[in-house]
């Protein structure tokens, strides 16, 4: 079942690690059905290099496992709450990359300094608050979608593709699981990028909301001026 | 038409990305036909593993597309107003490199601190003002070339071969589109080692200027010690 | 004798090299037998590519050589010490990673930041005090192993497979060889988040207890919800 | 002629760049004959993919073209007159690596943090003065050699291979071309571990002169401890 699926999210978790965003097996990218009944995600601890679409598990929108022989991503609980969350999402990619994590675990959100974040995050990438130790205790997986999803009360998941969870990492998604892999990519370069441009400058100022606006439009808008038609 | 550009600017694009200067497609190079009638350029958003001499695409110097059925790249407009204003450049590269990016993010100029600088850049790598908000709306990428333009008023851009837009990124030039990709590999290691001076001395000194007179000549000047005659 | 350990020695020696964890030769990996009689560990100065398991060493636990025709690692008197004294360790990886070393040379101990960091070591990671002067002529290598026990009065190794040797550099251990240079690869990461982690925030907290019992137990613990059964 | 030499110098260029010291053509490796009369140095701005032995210039110790169609390395004339002086000393090093090359930018010397430093260098590596005016109109590559000459009063280039150019970049030399390679290879190694320390200990103290002594003595002194007899 749903094998273009699991082969779009095998090459997505193994494009995931030849980018550098990965570091042993600390991250996972999947993708959901069509119909968004069924996730593909990776399973847990596997190497990269070793994966194959038939490793691939298939869960439900509870997590249950619905085909597959190897146990999920530990993680899975957190995609599955914001499959369900946030409506036109198709992939998720969880990484432990080195900028975006320093960045958790400072507990500091990202703003836009230019238009490299610009083309990717339309403002301020936010950090979730900590999860209390009732939460932990009660189902920390599925409790870490709940507090991203209380963080994006008023943020529209389609326009800010990422978040940080204080303590820990990012996760970001897109269309699909291609897409969210890339917007790991934008995301690690971006916050890369503002380590060293407050180094240099740290009252950087923030990009100018025009700008922000332009570049994100003629990527993302309704008429696109960026890629091919 | 244009076949020995097209191969040209097809491989500096190539190699722009083979350097590690480019992440996902944040990167194009240009070329400029020797009559400096036609420019040729990277289509917009196409990966440079599968970009082949016949995707590049041709543009007049009002931007209009005179060969080619994908879509140059967004930031063509700039491209073309540098060639129309900066005699004798016939390649141009924009990239979002790491450490350039965090100068032009921090909008900080980046002075010449040692000779690896002075081999490259005469003085002193500037910034421009940021665009207003009705030169966005005008044209965008038209008036990021302007306010390059604007920048370089007193400045040559034959001994200073690089620029850094507000908030945005780089561009270099060169005397063709090979030539422009190495002015953005020196301008990227430039940067990164400007960064780890001032960590390690926030009051470290100009070059003496009779270094950088010395190195700059001996590669650049009218009887270059560097290289092979 | 010991094919099967010389062999995964060996190979967890080559892995150490590829995952960029070693300049020129500033690395070794150890293993112990079943029996905890005798260790086999890299030969002294060798470069890893033309490491083959037939140029291991195997020592007794007083570090006398009882087969090899080359001279074992300098440190090899540390990591026999560890040996006796670390119950249940398997293999031991000595290297001189960068951000490790930095926290060695800084002589800071690195603290629970984040998820990372709870998924591989259970609290800070701790740094040994100084040899003395005499300490280092009675035998250094064997000393350095005895500073590293003083220093784990009170710290369980099985829970903290990691240690910073003030003015040297990070010794990691493991069930088995394999999962040493595991904990050296986690904790060179680790190391580098946390430097980034205080560049953003000088005052970053401690990650919650809670959460750091959570990762360490689901993924160490009698139960670990992490990786294949 | 020199054949050996050659092969063995041109080796070592391509081991420098291999080994990710080099940018675009900033660095070049030399070597001297047995009898100390010829030097054989990588010719001016040629890329190291394309090297062969036979494009190596031989010249002699007044920096004269004895061999070879090709200009030798504009820093001829400083390798040669450190051939002149440092006794015992059979290949030069030349690169901009980035750390080495910040440092020298800093004007700043690079103290023995670490027994990584203390296992090749022996204390603290030394920056020269900057050349005056009069010195770089007078000869600038041979007085590049003087300052280093100069700085060098009171220092034994045999347990010190390395220096730093003010506002220029790295020197570093051996017992042959291929050791003075592994010399800028440690140098840069140990100077981006002092950024790092020094980011998380501005007082980080010197490493203890009685380890320096130790790790410099079991690498490089009468009866070495480490690598094969």
């Amino acid at each position: 079942m749903l094998e273009d699926l699991k082969r779009a999210v095998c090459q997505a978790n193994v494009e995931l690690a030849a980018c550098g965003l990965v570091t042993l097996t600390w991250g996972n990218v999947s993708g959901i059905s069509q119909d968004r009944k069924l996730v593909v995600i990776k399973p847990s601890g596997v190497p990269y290099d070793q994966l194959q679409p038939e490793h691939l598990v298939v869960v439900d929108l509870d997590g249950q496992v619905v085909e597959g022989t190897l146990r999920p991503s530990s993680d899975t609980p957190t995609h599955v709450l914001l499959y369900k969350h946030f409506a036109g999402i198709g992939g998720i990619t969880h990484t432990h990359s080195r900028h975006a994590t320093m960045f958790a675990q400072a507990r500091r959100e990202i703003p836009c300094l230019g238009t490299t974040h610009a083309d990717h995050f339309f403002g301020t990438v936010p950090v979730t608050r900590p999860l209390t130790a009732a939460e932990v205790a009660a189902g920390y997986e599925r409790n870490t979608g709940q507090v991203i999803i209380e963080r994006f009360a008023g943020l529209d998941p389609r326009t800010m593709p990422a978040v940080l969870v204080a303590g820990h990492a990012p996760f970001t998604w897109g269309k699909d699981a291609a897409d969210s892999v890339k917007n790991s990519i934008a995301l690690e370069s971006v916050a890369e990028m503002a380590v060293g441009t407050w180094v240099l400058n740290p009252q950087a100022q923030l990009l100018e909301e025009y700008v922000l606006n332009k570049h994100y439009e003629r990527k993302h808008g309704p008429n696109p001026e960026y890629g091919q038609k």
